[in-house]
């Protein structure tokens, strides 16, 4: 939890330095990262049990509204005798922020111990915030409190994104479609296009795929959690076949939906600079690895034969003839940011295009 | 389930004319994607509860195998009787499917119907896959039985990805670090330059930012699930203004990890060509929106202090004066394909540009 802690704390750092990137940048992801983030401000934000002793009237709105739990629950009778686990209604609230588009988040630091005493005190919490008018609630579920999912699932919520170690549930409170942001959306992977000063280009096979033994392609991977996409480039060149690249362009991406998990895939095809010869595969996962002249790799039929391959192979010649130019990578750090950030762009070199304004 | 079973169809489908696409594209998310698939291959698959009934020596194995569940859990004492949950062991093993990296896919169709039921088969299934020396084992559990994800927790199954309506859980069996790959790691937004005839562009003023409320940016959002970009950008940019647009470039693109959730975002700044000039403001999530100077607008502080919005609004200057070139999207659909595919490349036109073959 200690960690929890210092990583939020970072989080808000960043957070603080990268809401002044506004005129361009996405602010549906900063704000909504602002939300998440909100629980570790208590210098800022309100914790929402502290706003329901505060509710004026509360008591009437409690003891008039209608019941909306349903008819297997306690109906309201007039009176707070008929919730029998509620002996302070205050202390039987789960301590949660609120975020800034009218949900709470509940602290996962602060659940109960057994899922009985979470069952009673997430109903009672739901009721209140239901009363309240609160939209969407946020429930983070640490992989060692398994045993309340179902009792969380019990009450409507449904699940929102997992990582190994912790699973994100949520309840939209309101009528209508649920407006929380959606999870992750793309796996993102890399391609290597590497050719030596012998018109060469470096290219493998890989293991697992029996029916393609004979083709040989360019290394491709995912990046990992949180690289660059030039480094990743270079990572996976040099995983698969042992050779020291330097990036030098973005020359192209592809754009494909429904792939694993049915989630979408960023495929960026990235011209490298070979600054090592000895080939050394990577056995685990490579069948073989050379250095194949770029005519013959492109005899292969299944590119000859192939739309969108050949036009690959076409941009990658293209580029090699400098008439084409990919997107370069530069560090842009935001005067607010000093995080990693990586602007990528196409810089025409004078020398080699004439710049007509128009 | 129907549904399920109807999508895993075309999937298939699909699998079978993109495996073709080997020479460039990123074969990972293709076999993993087949892995997943595999459960309907009844055809091409081999179920691993008819494998372990073919297994040779399996008795003896099982008879002198270290007990793997710990001190808690029942020792093997020579005789199957020390099972006695078991009484004929294969009708007592969860229905599942092999992949093709050793591991095994359990059948959610399949699933007992009570959490005690499916501890106990999960349990006796684990043992024997242990044996086998399975690798990974995924379960994916819908939302309606929820109840069973403690019981998988308990056996040291770990969460790996959830969507709204289910859970997918792993155990990785071998000792060593887990080699399954990772969840979706990226979220993608897009922004739309929109330049008019008056060289005013448009600009939004965003709800729930009332500390910069003052600030003029281009309209932003996130792209939907598995909707294209350039059509993202010119859905974003009519929902917050009204204003029609067609998708003429990605200009340039931005990386920046540990946003929502520690994920990473992929942001695409793209120029749109406006189709109408009446303003209509979307009121739920926007303040205000107008046409502005383009002058005007890049003379705000936060984009004159600030590198990377100056540098990317120089580059969208610099290709209205036809001295850049950004990418553009097109379809390139693969012979063995026939979803949709978009591949963004940049166009060197030869009346913009000289074009110099080394």
């Amino acid at each position: 939890m200690q960690k929890a802690m210092l990583d939020m704390s970072s989080e808000m750092e960043f957070l603080r330095k990268t809401c002044s990137m506004l005129p361009i940048c996405n602010l549906a992801s900063i704000r909504f990262f602002r939300r998440m983030s909100s629980r570790q401000r208590r210098d800022v934000s309100v914790k929402s049990s502290y706003l329901i002793a505060k509710t004026p009237n509360e008591n009437t709105i409690a003891l008039t509204s209608k019941n909306i739990w349903g008819k297997e629950k306690l109906v309201i009778n007039g009176s707070y005798d008929a919730y029998p686990w509620i002996s302070s209604r205050e202390s039987y609230m789960l301590d949660a922020d609120e975020d800034e588009y009218g949900g709470v988040i509940i602290r996962p630091e602060c659940l109960p111990q057994t899922a009985d005493a979470f069952a009673t005190i997430l109903q009672s919490s739901l009721f209140h915030w239901k009363l309240q008018g609160k939209k969407g609630v946020w429930l983070r579920l640490p992989l060692d409190q398994a045993e309340f999912v179902p009792v969380a699932v019990k009450e409507g919520f449904k699940y929102h994104h997992a990582e190994q170690t912790y699973l994100m549930l949520t309840y939209w409170i309101p009528e209508g479609p649920c407006m929380l942001p959606a999870n992750a959306s793309h796996q993102v992977g890399v391609g290597g296009f590497v050719l030596n000063h012998r018109n060469e280009v470096l290219v493998v096979q890989e293991k697992h795929h029996y029916s393609f033994e004979d083709v040989w392609k360019l290394p491709t991977g995912f990046i990992l959690e949180n690289e660059e996409i030039f480094n990743g480039a270079v990572r996976e060149v040099k995983e698969e076949t042992g050779i020291d690249t330097e990036f030098l362009e973005v020359i192209a991406f592809r754009h494909v939906h429904h792939v694993a998990f049915e989630k979408s895939d960023l495929f960026f095809i990235c011209m490298l600079k070979p600054l090592s010869t000895q080939i050394v595969v990577d056995e685990l996962e490579i069948q073989a690895a050379k250095w194949m002249p770029l005519a013959e790799f492109v005899r292969q039929p299944c590119i000859q034969e192939d739309n969108m391959f050949k036009k690959i192979i076409d941009i990658c010649i293209a580029r090699l003839g400098k008439c084409y130019c990919g997107l370069t990578a530069h560090q842009v750090i935001s005067k607010f940011d000093s995080r990693s950030s990586t602007l990528y762009y196409n810089v025409v070199e004078p020398e080699d295009y004439s710049c007509q304004v128009s």
